[in-house]
């Protein structure tokens, strides 16, 4: 069966229709692949594109619309409301199905080559798929944006991975990597105490001791009377939603408060469902190959 | 989206291997169509044949599949352990995306149809498919097997759906139908007790005043030391798995046991798992809309 990719590129045009047409151009012909959202902010001055597919497939018409992106955008006269520092600002491959991190890492390399080849911008890999630790995180890489990154780039830690020590003159520079699909989880508290949820989410989160793949805050559902621990699930195979759900749970007792429900935001990779249903269940074999469905997506 | 539907037509030859491939062959000559297995059984007599895909392309295949069996099949020579009116027995279709009961039902009429005016096998409809109380369970209408079909059908209540109130002469008569997708679930128990089985299988079954799509009884597994409660969910969404395995749970109590784990054999439908989960997350509104992979499977 054929490996499935997920890509979110995102591009610093959120304004012109017409622009946003041209860049997406190339997911709009292929028909083998999925082009499942453009979303432009005009505020932000920015769009995110969702495709999924065939990671060679997905990863040509990528290329193609970075190239776009370098034509139609001129990074000079950019504003926005969102931080960024190239046309194309980033592009973030997913692994949706049968596909190891290894290979994802892979085709990220191989889309940055490109890009650099063909368009001269300058690529800095990241998260899964960085070089070094100071750039896995993209706050880190995009730290001083478009207008600092002549001079950042000069710095002995911020060479690019691929391409010369300079951004594009209008197109920057652009990040590619593999990340793991993020889950979006909330989960509501019979308490309208914020200060329950924050130091609930204090307790799961990474930046306080927590889960390693948790990052959690916390926030009031004014209108509805209660409060929510919210957060992503960066990892959901090292950190599944049934554990993080069931030690809030079980902080929420220390409060006197009870777990009424939650809510996912967005779409949910298939494997995370089965694999928390097998924690309820107590299967042991329960896994993805146990999914009619599965056999139909080839 | 596209629909999908399975079928799992039920031949009466397990032995002859040539003639089972030209049985099959329809459902390999069209790419469109997912052939998930081929079981042959010597001492049945029969083999079982699981194929996926869109309606319309599945049905004209299972069609002319019929169409070939009833060829080289001769039912007035058929010897097999397995109880059987047809040279193809029964024809289960059951929806698995995007599609109703009701859709699956036309589904089956139209095949039903076909069948009688291109090949002559009279059918009946059963299950959801029924046209009348009498004809839903398939040994209810199986009953007199093919040797007692000629007497039976002359019977009032016996009329078939479709064709004239006589057997084929060498193939028989064949049933058609929408089924849901089954679920076979085992509940392990912390004993070796299966009385305790026995006692907590009587409470969740049908037959005994349980569920109304629960079949259920014990099982020991010797070799382990310990007994189950194994089961058939017949309609995960009316009956889903969280509801019975809590029942179960519940049930065990009373003889101070505990469920120690389960297992699922064979596919299960991805809406049976994330259903199940949103019980245990309490998640409202968690669906199969919120499953990435689903906009995969077009």
């Amino acid at each position: 069966m054929a490996k499935i990719v997920e890509c979110v590129p995102n591009y610093s045009e959120g304004r012109d229709l017409e622009k946003i047409e041209k860049i997406v151009a190339p997911f709009k012909e292929d028909t083998r692949i999925e082009l499942l959202g453009v979303e432009p902010d005009g505020d932000y001055n920015r769009t995110v594109v969702t495709v999924m597919g065939e990671p060679e497939i997905v990863a040509e018409a990528v290329i193609r619309s970075i190239g776009i992106a370098a034509e139609v955008i001129d990074m000079n006269v950019h504003r926005g409301e969102h931080k960024r520092m190239g046309a194309t600002d980033v592009v973030p491959f997913i692994p949706i199905k049968d596909m190891t991190v290894e290979e994802c890492n892979e085709l990220s390399k191989k889309v940055g080559k490109a890009v650099w080849e063909r368009y001269q911008v300058p690529i800095f890999l990241y998260e899964n798929t960085a070089s070094a630790p100071n750039r896995v995180s993209l706050p880190d890489i995009r730290k001083g944006e478009y207008e600092g990154m002549k001079e950042k780039m000069l710095l002995p830690e911020w060479a690019p991975d691929f391409g010369e020590r300079a951004p594009h003159p209008t197109a920057g520079v652009t990040a590619v990597g593999c990340r793991m699909p993020l889950i979006a989880f909330n989960i509501n508290l019979d308490t309208a105490d914020v200060e329950i949820a924050k130091k609930i989410a204090k307790a799961i989160r990474f930046s306080s001791g927590g889960f390693r793949y948790i990052q959690a805050g916390p926030a009031e559902i004014k209108e509805k009377g209660f409060v929510q621990v919210t957060m992503n699930i960066k990892d959901f195979k090292k950190n599944p939603i049934y554990r993080v759900f069931e030690t809030v749970k079980m902080e929420a007792k220390r409060y006197g408060v009870n777990v009424t429900g939650s809510e996912i935001i967005g779409a949910v990779p298939m494997e995370a469902i089965v694999e928390s249903l097998a924690y309820y269940l107590g299967v042991e074999d329960l896994g993805m190959n146990k999914i009619l469905e599965s056999k139909l997506m080839k």
